[in-house]
């Protein structure tokens, strides 16, 4: 049994948690560490973890925690990395890897330096049953050389706080590494339009964008990003090959006929959208842990997303293609 | 330009004559007779035909008119058609031909004794986009040999009038015919199950029924008829062969996504889902009758729809399975 | 009856003789001509015209012609045109209405000083079911504002003469027209991105492109067109709205299963993708030109059309943003 | 964690065995028999499981396991539950409970002799997403009162010795308890009809059947069971309500455009579309147990649907309506 500490215990640390405890085989909770130390323990007594820690230097510091899953705010993703790298523990980092390039750039050098891979990044997407489908067909080529891909990333609602900077680093984060994975290629420039504004929900906000990301090859990416589509939660992907097309199926689990219409269900956010990826996405990470390969998207990958997404934001305010420079991929990274 | 006289200004007549004066090519009505004058005047008047019956014969007998479309009450079809063939003009003859076997068998034999084509029945799926995608698909032979047929045939509502019977003359026969055709087979036995009934409506009725057609080869045809369903009109058939299936697909214009459901629309009723086939059913015919062939589905088509549905309705009534026999067919309908 | 002359008599003048003279109720055509004569004659032949012009001027100038229908090469649209509207005839004009924005302009203008409208241009997709159904949603105000159109327009394979601009001007005008329809709003400005182009078939083409279009308002469209696809004709298009969705259904007859897949066709081209779209346009032409009230697409909407996809010409060109500059609607116009 | 003993390491023990020791939290394999005992030492092995036993019955009276999963041939199975009954054990036991009902009956009488539940039975579709979807639609009532199912379950080919009995007692006896959970009623009787059969394969096999089923309440249940289909595995129910239905959606990871067709997968074969619904079902199992609530299908329900599928290859040999007689049901399984 692989034994993970967790650093923080909010929404998305909480989920991870009840995952952990009750559906991922190989693993159990040691510890659990908030600032907020009444919640770590509540949410600890959950999970049946003994060990509580109000400082998540102290859970990675823990002499009984093997392995680290980071879910604390994007702020702190950086120091709990780097302190799991110096302590030679596998750690699980909740997207982004961190808020800039640069704190990720630190991240990737330490890893490097140590010449051992010890970062996974919590991009689930690439565990999805429908993505890793596509993905199969680009890899055995049946529709030739891809050309373009269409996105649309939908949220029903979004929070009160919520900035037009957001609906990148948020949400589209997740096209950008699933579209670099899909397609094997990095993404070298971006430029965000703004369309008409919906007038539900405050003003001020730039939603929906389209995001438009060009790939070394030249395949041009558009995604459509909208937090407040009201209707649910709708992710959708078509990459278009010189022979064919493949795409995202709706994710249905049965169909309704009633009051003169046909119709399906919507998910109602991510979570239940990505249930099963999350789930994946978990397990592949205790094996691959367990069995001494720790698995992708990496830290350069964390980085890229978080170079392209500042990219994307420079795009956003200065009205411009923005060109995304990347330093050389280190060998630890080799494709 | 071909004369056209229509025998019956109600419903289904003026559905017709509205089509024959405005989307038809080649036709013109010049006649119209229904036993409630004011309403033939009214109707004739309003598609431009300038003869005017009270009395369907006298319409048949009209030197004007070089064709007839018959779509007065199913009762009096026998005697009109008969007429037709008498004065050697093509006729359209609504569905039923007649609601009896006898009746039927006598324009049967009245048209054989001919030697001549001049009676066409209006079971228009023959001539539906999807039921003719679906047959070619047969005719190609490329799902194997046919050994199931899966229909349903559901109504939102059905009138003040309707009885357990009128679920298989009013309904069934549609499917009775056109399972026929796609097969190309005559069937043999029918039976007729009682499943719960909907405690929406009038008491008393049996619906929905589970009828079972069983065909000379063996293909088995099973058709849920429920008029009563509420959500819509949905028709729906699957061919299941050897080595694969065909099926209808939903007649489907566009998608929506809203409140938390992907949705499309179900037709309102047969006349909007089958408003295009009742639109091809008839130019075929007008040109058809031009070109001196009159088309399917014929007189012993008629016929045969007819006799199983007596099977049907015997086996309804006897809770068994009832054996159709069939006179031979005679040479003017060879395959 | 209303008596139709046709200017030109190659592949899209035959396919819409052919409509009118075996589809289209209340329409006979009565004259054909084509700069080649021999085929002008075979074709008229065909469909039962009497009389055969070698010179379009002269069919236009027929006393027996009450209404035309130009479908000679692009180049000459204008002057066949203005010729109709100088003799007071209705004209149902092939796309585009001309090549250049100043020649359209002059129909305009023509058109405009006899203060009546007689032109009527050949984009047919506002008769198509799917479409209309979308601008029904629309026009119900279910979905909320119109802020982002994503649109796909897809051919198998083009000829060998195709040109990068030809992408625009053939295809992207179809979209064009059609958004400016669906949305009541007028496009101010258009970009064209460079995908990484196709390389099947000949070099030198940029195939794909990625149209963006800009509406007045502020609504953001987005048009894929590559004609090179390989699989199929496939046309796509959703509206997203500030609560809601709408997209065209696929144009599904029928579905297979066999060896493994599930599966249904793709139309095969844009004849077979629009057949009912054309018949349903021709005809409301001739019921229009009968009723005493031409339709649209107008001689304005064929202007913008051109004058929008001369921008998106200067913008693949140039690779920059083009403001769209439009003049004054006319009066005989108005919304 | 909770020590498993797996009996039986032939294909279903063996996919059990890894999804167990690889996927399910909260268990571990500690013990594995099979008569065969080099495979399952093998198997051990391969689980990590320390303890290998030629005889079941040494391994359900291993000291060391706490709960026992049967894996082993259906004609074992009442045996070892009897055994796991006996020593107090939870048993989730491979379907069917026992091929006859009277073995069934004596684990039943067993069970409830005891006053305790103890035994699963491994119809696994009660834990499909798509099932379940169903199953709540329905408890919802908003589509009223069912009135019919229609279901079919097709295999894509079918072993050598398969005979016309299996595919009721291997195949029907899935959609038999899934229909009762589904309605939550009763089966009281069952005919089967036989269709055309299927030319490919061996000789003498009724392959296609169509099985009905008839509820307590009259609810009418066709199944069309078809085990040499050709082209995949496919699954597919829908429930027809008063006012409603509910259908299971296709399970669908990815569409392809390609040489002229849309298209998606069919799954190959019932672990690739049941994969999630046999790791539900088992880590729904091992948290009962642990929980101290052995969950559903019962004993009882084994039993029934043993049951039923008997009155099933009645009415398959003698051809006629068989009337399913059930004795009470014991309060230990009171609804």
């Amino acid at each position: 049994m692989l034994k993970v500490g967790v650093v923080g215990a909010g929404n998305m640390g909480e989920d991870h948690l009840r995952r952990l405890a009750a559906g991922i085989a190989g693993a159990e909770v040691v510890a659990v560490s908030d600032v907020n130390v009444e919640l770590a323990k509540r949410v600890a007594d959950g999970v049946g973890a003994a060990r509580v820690h109000a400082e998540g230097h102290d859970l990675v510091g823990d002499g009984e925690v093997q392995a680290v899953l980071v879910a604390s705010p994007a702020s702190t993703h950086e120091a709990f990395t780097l302190a799991c790298i110096a302590a030679g523990k596998p750690v699980l980092c909740e997207k982004p890897l961190a808020p800039t390039t640069d704190a990720c750039l630190r991240v990737v050098e330490a890893e490097a330096a140590r010449s051992e891979r010890l970062v996974q990044v919590g991009f689930m997407r690439r565990y999805d049953h429908g993505y890793q489908a596509m993905q199969q067909v680009l890899a055995a080529g049946s529709i030739g050389a891809p050309l373009l891909v269409h996105c649309a990333h939908r949220n029903p609602t979004a929070g009160a706080g919520v900035t037009s900077d957001m609906l990148v680093t948020e949400s589209v984060v997740h096209e950008i590494d699933v579209t670099r994975w899909l397609l094997g290629q990095e993404i070298v420039a971006a430029s965000v339009l703004r369309p008409r504004r919906s007038s539900l929900g405050e003003a001020g906000l730039q939603d929906p964008q389209l995001v438009l990301l060009e790939t070394e090859a030249g395949v041009l990416v558009d995604v459509e990003v909208f937090v407040r589509c009201q209707y649910g939660y709708d992710i959708r992907c078509e990459v278009v090959g010189e022979s064919g097309t493949v795409s995202l199926a709706e994710p249905e689990g049965v169909h309704g006929r009633q009051q003169g219409r046909r119709s399906s269900q919507v998910p109602v956010d991510w979570r239940d959208r990505f249930a099963r990826a999350y789930h994946t996405e978990l397990q592949a990470w205790v094996d691959g842990v367990r069995g001494g390969a720790v698995g992708d998207p990496s830290a350069w990958d964390g980085y890229v997303t978080t170079a392209v997404a500042e990219g994307c934001l420079e795009a956003l305010a200065e009205q411009r293609r923005v060109v995304v420079d990347l330093p050389e991929r280190p060998g630890l990274y080799a494709r």
